[in-house]
């Protein structure tokens, strides 16, 4: 197997999916190896404080928002539930798409209980939907809770979902958050780190991280070599000013990170102005273009 | 496929069943999209309290008192549990029904422990059972608790039943219920708004949720917007006077809810009363009807 | 279906398997559809208590004592564990048996842990039992702890039992009792008619209640009304004089009991008394015969 | 079938195993219907405190002395873990084994948490093993912890572990051992006998108890009686002076015990002596015989 | 069978994997039984703490170092995740690989929960990848924590991973560490003795223990002695000078030790001086060389 192969298609893809595999993680990469995922899987995380209040659009509420936008920004793929691909993705049939396997909402706090998001369907049967209606479901995903009492279940849902999800040539995801009363803080780097490398562990293609933003490289440095060759996708998390938000990215993909995941910096928006802001983190995230060119597309000035 | 089939039959309904589903989904909504459930899976959820007592028609004791009113009554589907309709069925073979898959007794309160109710048997056996006795079974229904720490487990369960029912050509009912030590207010609109978008992420075709009477309109519309595609059923609740619940119904039908769930308020009646009640809230909920008309309906005086 | 069958075989029972389920029902109720259940599971939930001691006979501390009772009294079915049945059948062939496919001991009190009795074996080990050994097993019992913190997993198993007794043409008998931190009154009436419904629920073809004693007719008619087609049978409960029991007995089969279940009160006679009075009750419980009449067959004098 | 057979073999084991279930049985009671087992299962029940320390033969610290003894010595069978039979009975070929599928550490006390062993593999697999290797492989054991929170789990275990050995030919085992905050004296005569009626209950061809030493008749004729054809095998406990040992062996015999279980007091002398213990419990225990003669055989005598 | 193949070998592998399990086994131990293993799954137990930070080289980040290491210095088998062999094994494919089939982070503490460690994937699935790629994987690890309340998890998965790399030709190596409230001392020779035998009740071919180091030879015999046939593993531990590593290993290896397991000391250091440090461990373990020999192979030194 060449050496190039062989570091993006891991050998539990099975010979005659390796192929496929290969196929479905260069459309999500853009062919570069770097994805900008569009993350909507936020009705169950965060029901509907996210859709709905003050400086969201209106046009937000409906879930076929998310879709709509992931039809027509660019991105590498859509992140969501089962349910919502079953009921919009014949509408959108362009949309690559990642199906997030578990969710859980935010009501009960970890103060109360242990966090713990179980699987909800089996790969197999995503593996059905997208063969069955043609659709272009790239990858699957799943949240890892370390350092929660209940990390047991999870990492084990976790191994078996990447495996199966490689056993079908697609790729895998993990949201690899620490989070329990054993972690005072989330967010500190060497800690995300060593998430990175439990993705890793796991054998995901892509891990999600509480990325630090980059003005530390060093810091950031530690994250990117932990996970190895799996690629660390940096949390877009709440509502920031455009430019900033493209400026901490191009921070990030400067330090190595290998791809970015946004959710509420983009469907807050109303439908055109969120799909230029996808434009605008693709551009970054898979192109690496500087901040200003991307901030042009938001713009809706490509041609400057 | 048509944007109108797309809409209604879900992409994890195979092609081979997407006929059926959308013909039980037409018969269940009287071809309109809106669906009159009568709600009956209240002996087991509250045991006898809602069957016998002050202002509760005797008749209400005996369980095939739920299955006459069904039979007598315009409805779009009557929910209850499996071996209620494995032991009537064969006497009301017109009643088309829907398969309630869990439930749980309302003895152990919220503040003793967190609630959880699980399945009881497989979306198959609902399935042999409809095809071995040609019954009329539209749909399976199945509660979440959100909020509860058990939720992890109805979350799948819930996911799994969905997915199941449309494998087979069925339609799905979550009852979407906040629900435990983390939720202080089980019926504020924006969570229940919140629940009726997890219903959505989870595949249901309607969910069923404590919904603002629709005075509130734009409390209301948060709620039917999260639902998306999924229709929003409106649950009756606890027992009031006739032309008030359908003034009710009438604004929650016309802020887009897409049905009406409504049990003690049909069922404690007696028999010819309950049936023509059921004519009543048809009317409104799939008809459009005025309150006037139904309530007429409701009087036995249809021609007028 | 004819009426009289639709209300005895539910739908569940499979087309072939139709003839053999009423059969079955017919022998275990000599064709009256009133069910005297010799219930024999003590020895698992009372461990030694009910078969040692002051007051019982000596003969009763051989389990074989149950089957000798059982073989030589008029009873309806003999309800046991798995265990004893491959044990002892052999040698008592010729008696009708009920698989009691749950069970706890005594020894964990309420007070320290919410109960929770699961199923031992699989519904399908006992058809294998029964038809490798052409015994007379005409059912599975299991028992409900309503109310308890475990009641979810108690009402999956007790579905799920009943479901696959149903396919392999058996009978099904449901024991349930209210019982946890949560139930103050284990028999109160009106919570004795929800558990009665809750069993019909479940789709059980008999419920096993503490029933209130019958003096209190209409006490008593809400629970057999919330029953509806699923059987009643009064649990007879701690040892008392025989003329006491069977006139309880005679009261709660006038007021629409559908059958008794006794344990205790037989068994701790010796053989022949023992034998007796399960013809006593037999006749009480099946033959709808006056107490003088039972009484007459217990002092073995059935001519008079 | 006859009445001897009807009594031996339950009726759970398939006809066409039934010869070897019998074969099985006799070879491992000396065709006596009594056993004698050599209980080697305490390297995970105690870890190594019963294998190395004061008035403990160094040999003892092998795990290979538990085999050469039961090879060397006269045993009806020998009960251990899984583990050590496949790694060392293709030396010991000879010995009829008892393959023990749960054990626990002594670790964890009562105090501590509610005792819960599990069962480790499959009876299936013994069976594979047994037939693979062509060992002699009699039955398997398993222990319940009766009282024990966790009751339920083992319970079912324990149901599940006896019918499946029974299918493939094999007898089972139980330990029943009363245990946990719910059980303030363990070796109450009334409870143990309780406990030996719920091996019979659960299906067991021997349990294992914790016998009242039969001094006291009386009290260990209700547990024999509550065992019913279900043979109760006395455990043998902590260490003892060999004459002492044998004298209550003797007694506990007279007064109707099916067999003795005997562990430390065997393998914590040196082989010869273990051995020669072994020939001397086997004496009383199958043979009959008084104590005077096992005491010869034990002092390498036998021809006395 | 031969001795020496019944010792080696053990019966729960079938005949035809049994000479490629000897094969396996005889590859990992150098023909000579005795196992140099180097275990790297700390990214998941210690997260980034082995692998970055004060002491530790730069090359120590990125998880290929890990492998480059095994690949370049002499090992038995390195033993890290499934996830990392799929990713980074078609790159190093010579090297032995002993699959991690569990892992846990060091977030929760003992003193906060009971610690559990849960198998993350099918021994099958790692044949799968063994065979598909045919990769030189020897065996599979896992952790069981002795004396945990969790511990019958443990356990039974324990036995089954065992049983079934056996099927499946492939050796099986315990972590065994006693842990939880119930062990103050988990280092206590006596109880690392009792771990050593509980291993081999589960039927590990080899045990990792916390050893002690070797300078009491007695207390350390009991462990070898307990052990039986299953070999016991050294566990390297925390950061040590090379010299002293090397002394404590050559007095374990004297004092009967089945090899070593050595991480940190190995991988914190860089490529070339990690590779030359498993050459000496190698020769002190396997070859059982003299220290003075190991340390100049340790400074690159072969020919002296």
């Amino acid at each position: 197997m060449s050496g190039n192969v062989s570091s993006t298609v891991p050998l539990d893809v099975p010979p005659d999916q390796r192929k496929a595999f290969q196929e479905r993680y260069d459309r999500m990469t853009g062919g570069k190896g770097r994805l900008m995922l569009f993350a909507g899987d936020q009705k169950m995380e965060h029901l509907n404080d996210d859709f709905h209040g003050e400086g969201i659009d209106p046009e937000d509420g409906d879930p076929e928002h998310l879709f709509r936008i992931a039809s027509k920004g660019r991105i590498g793929a859509f992140a969501t539930q089962f349910g919502l691909i079953a009921r919009y993705a014949a509408d959108h049939p362009d949309v690559p798409c990642v199906v997030k396997l578990n969710s859980k909402t935010h009501l009960v706090k970890t103060l109360q209980a242990e966090p713990l998001s179980r699987q909800w369907l089996a790969v197999d049967e995503v593996a059905a939907l997208r063969d069955e209606n043609d659709l272009d479901i790239v990858g699957v995903g799943y949240t890892v809770y370390l350092g929660s009492e209940h990390e047991a279940i999870m990492l084990t849902e976790a191994a078996q979902i990447v495996h199966r999800a490689h056993r079908l040539g697609m790729t895998a995801i993990l949201w690899m958050y620490p989070r329990g009363r054993a972690v005072p803080n989330e967010k500190d780097p060497h800690l995300v780190a060593g998430a990175a490398g439990a993705g890793a562990c796991l054998g995901a293609d892509f891990v999600k991280l509480n990325c630090p933003d980059g003005s530390d490289i060093s810091r950031f440095k530690e994250v990117v070599r932990a996970a190895g060759r799996s690629k660390v996708l940096c949390s877009g998390g709440s509502r920031m000013d455009e430019r900033s938000f493209l400026e901490r990215l191009h921070r990030q993909m400067e330090a190595g990170a290998g791809g970015s995941a946004t959710g509420r910096n983009i469907h807050q928006k109303p439908l055109e102005q969120a799909a230029r802001f996808c434009d605008a983190i693709y551009a970054v995230t898979v192109d690496r273009a500087p901040v200003h060119e991307a901030m042009r597309l938001y713009w809706g000035d490509p041609g400057a």
